[in-house]
C-alpha cells in the first residue's frame, strides 16, 4: 500500500437506492473524512480511541442524547447500542421479555417476522395473533405500519430498521424498539434498541451476560468493546437529522420524495405496477414490477439504471421486481432523476 | 453540519498506546480518507454498499483469503468475521463446542479468563485445570503464552485478541481461535473466528440461529447484514501486514519494540518494575510500575506522556500501574519516543 494523499476533486457519487446498508447523507461523509486522521484535535482517529476514554465516552453519551432529543423518548426508557443487528434482537428480546407461561403475540407480517418466529419456535412460547400471509403479506415487501396496533398492558416490540427517525413515532406506545443502523441512521454494525427500563428487569440473570439488556443499561453500552465507529457515524447522522428539521423535517422530506415515486409509477398506465395495498405502502422501501413482471426487462431496467448512475433498484432476491429504498439520507434530487430515467425507460420499452 | 473541505495539512498525530481500540497504520487510515467518499470507482463509501452487491462480497472475500494466506490456515478451517466480540465468545465458543457429560478444562490466566469462567458457570460443565490465580496471574495483566498447552485430541480454544497476527502461530494446534480485530487487526466491531470445520457441527440446531457457527460459515459471513466497514479495514490492515512481511515481519518488529521498552524499564535501577514474570512477559502489553508503586508520581507520569504526545498509558482501571500496548500498529518511533520519555522523566523525578 503506498501513502496517498486525498485528492481535492469531488468525487463521482451515484445515485444510492440501496435496502441497507444504504445511502449516507454527503455532509456526513464529509466530516468523517475531515476528521479521519485526527478527530477534533486528539491526534488520533475515532477508530483508534479507547472506548474507555473520555473522547469516546463524549461521543457515545452524544449520540445517545441526540436520539433521545430527536425521538423524544423520555426517562423511564433506556437507549443502548448494541452489536449483532435485528436478527440478533429476534433472540435477544424473547430470551429477555417473556413471561413465564404467557406466550408471545406475533403479528406476522413478511418475510422479517418469518425469521422473528422462525427463532420463537426454539423454545418460546408464541401464538400468531394476525397474518397477512395468506393475501402474500400484500405482497412480501414494501409495506409500512401507518397506525400502531394498540396493545393495551402487554408492551409492543417493534423492528423499526426501516423507518427509525423517518417520522415522528410515539415512543410511549412501545415496550421494546430495536432497529439496525444501516438504513436511516449510519452504518451496519450498530442496532439502537430503546428499552423501557423496567422491562429489562424481567430477564432471568442466568442469561449470558452479553445478551441481557441490563447488562448494557447498567454500562451505558460500554460493559465491553462497542463498535465505536459505527456509534460515532450514528452520532454525525442524528446531527444532520436535526440540521435538517428533526424527525419532522424528514417525515415532510420522505413524504415528497414517496409521492414522487409512487405518482411516477401511477402515470405509467399500468407499466411500471406497485404490488402493495395503497393504505400499507412503504414511504421507505417502493417495491414495483416493470412490464407486467417480465423478468428480462426488470434486469435491463436495473442494468440501464445502474449506468446512468441509479443503483440499488433489484428487488429482494426472494422476490424479485425492483425494490428502491428512500431512506432518510436519500436527497429528493435522486428520485427525481430515477422518475426521469424510468419515464425515458418506458418510452424506448413501452 | 457544513460541508467541510478536506485540508491538505499534515494531521498533527499522537503516539498511540491505547490497549484496544488502539493505533492503525497510517498508511491505512489515509487510504481509507482517499476512499471515503467513493471506493474504487463505485461512485459510493464502503458504508454505503449493500453487503449483498459484487463490490462488498469481492472485499468480504479478499479480506478472509488475506487472513487465510497471512496465517496459513488450511482449508479444514473456516474463517469467519462475527459482531460481539470476545466477550460473546465467551458464551458462544461453548454453547457451539461442548460434549454432553465431557467438562471443559480451563487454563485460568487473568481477568479474562476470569470473564469466560463466569458465563461458564451459567450451566456448563467445566473444570479449572490449571490457574495462577495464586500467583496473582504472575501479575494479573501483562502476560503472554510463549509456548502453546499441549492437548492431545481435545480442541484448543483461545482467545487471541491481543496477539492475533502480531507473530506466526501453528493454526493446526487450535480447534477454534477467536479475536476482536480491535488490538491487532482493525478497527472495533468485528471479531475474527477461526474454527475447524467439524467442530461446528456439534452444535445443536436448535440453538438461536446466529449463535451457531455454522450459520455463518455457510454464508461466507453474509448470513445477515454484517458489520461491513470494519470487515473492509481489516482487509486493509492485512494488505499494510503483508507489505510489512508478513506475520514474521510483525513479530521481527514487534520483539524490537518490546526489547527496546523492556530494556529500558531494565535500565532504569528500579524507578520503573515490570511486575511480571520474565518467561511470561507479554511482547503486546507491557505492565510496568513507577517508582515502586506511587500512584501520584504514576499520574504525573500518565499526564506529562499524554502532553508529550504519548497517549494511552494508564493500566487497566482495576489494576491501576502503567500498561503500554505495542500492538502490529504501533511505529518503533512510538517506542523510541516513549523510552525517551521514561528517561526523561526518571532524571527530574527519580
Amino acid at each position: 500500500m503506498t501513502h496517498a494523499t486525498v485528492s481535492a476533486r469531488a468525487a463521482k457519487r451515484v445515485f444510492n437506492f440501496n435496502a441497507g446498508p444504504g445511502a449516507l447523507p454527503l455532509p456526513v461523509l464529509e466530516r468523517i473524512r475531515e476528521e479521519l486522521l485526527d478527530w477534533r484535535g486528539s491526534g488520533m482517529s475515532v477508530m483508534e480511541m479507547s472506548h474507555r476514554s473520555p473522547e469516546f465516552e463524549s461521543i457515545n453519551a452524544a449520540a445517545n442524547q441526540k436520539l433521545r432529543s430527536l425521538l423524544g423518548i423520555s426517562d423511564d426508557y433506556a437507549v443502548i447500542f448494541l452489536q449483532g443487528g435485528g436478527s440478533m434482537q429476534f433472540t435477544m428480546a424473547p430470551m429477555n421479555l417473556c413471561l413465564p407461561g404467557k406466550p408471545v403475540d406475533v403479528l406476522h407480517t413478511g418475510a422479517w417476522t418469518a425469521k422473528a418466529i422462525s427463532e420463537l419456535k426454539k423454545g418460546i412460547l408464541h401464538n400468531i395473533a394476525a397474518s397477512t400471509e395468506s393475501e402474500k403479506f400484500s405482497r412480501i415487501e414494501g409495506t409500512q405500519w401507518t397506525t400502531l396496533p394498540e396493545t393495551g398492558n402487554v408492551a409492543l416490540v417493534a423492528d423499526m430498521s426501516s423507518d427509525i427517525a423517518s417520522r415522528p413515532v410515539d415512543v410511549k406506545k412501545f415496550g421494546l424498539i430495536f432497529a439496525g443502523a444501516q438504513k436511516n441512521l449510519g452504518p451496519s454494525g450498530v442496532t439502537i434498541v430503546i428499552l423501557r427500563k423496567d422491562l429489562a428487569e424481567r430477564a432471568d440473570k442466568n442469561l449470558p451476560t452479553l445478551l441481557q439488556y441490563r447488562t448494557h443499561i447498567k454500562e451505558n453500552s460500554l460493559y465491553h468493546t462497542p463498535p465505536t465507529f459505527a456509534v460515532y457515524v450514528v452520532g454525525l447522522v442524528l446531527e444532520w437529522i436535526e440540521s435538517e428539521g428533526g424527525v419532522q423535517g424528514m417525515e415532510k422530506r420522505n413524504e415528497a420524495k414517496a409521492n414522487l415515486l409512487y405518482g411516477a409509477i401511477e402515470a405509467s398506465g399500468g407499466f411500471y405496477h406497485c404490488p402493495v395495498e395503497n393504505s400499507s405502502r412503504s414511504k421507505m422501501n417502493v417495491v414495483f414490477r416493470v412490464a407486467g413482471g417480465d423478468e428480462l426487462m426488470e434486469k435491463q431496467f436495473a442494468s440501464e439504471a445502474a449506468a446512468a448512475g441509479l443503483v440499488g433498484t433489484p428487488g429482494h432476491r426472494s422476490v424479485g421486481g425492483m425494490r428502491v429504498s428512500l431512506y432518510n439520507a436519500v436527497e429528493p434530487a435522486a428520485v427525481e432523476a430515477l422518475t426521469s430515467f424510468m419515464r425515458e425507460f418506458q418510452r424506448t420499452r413501452g
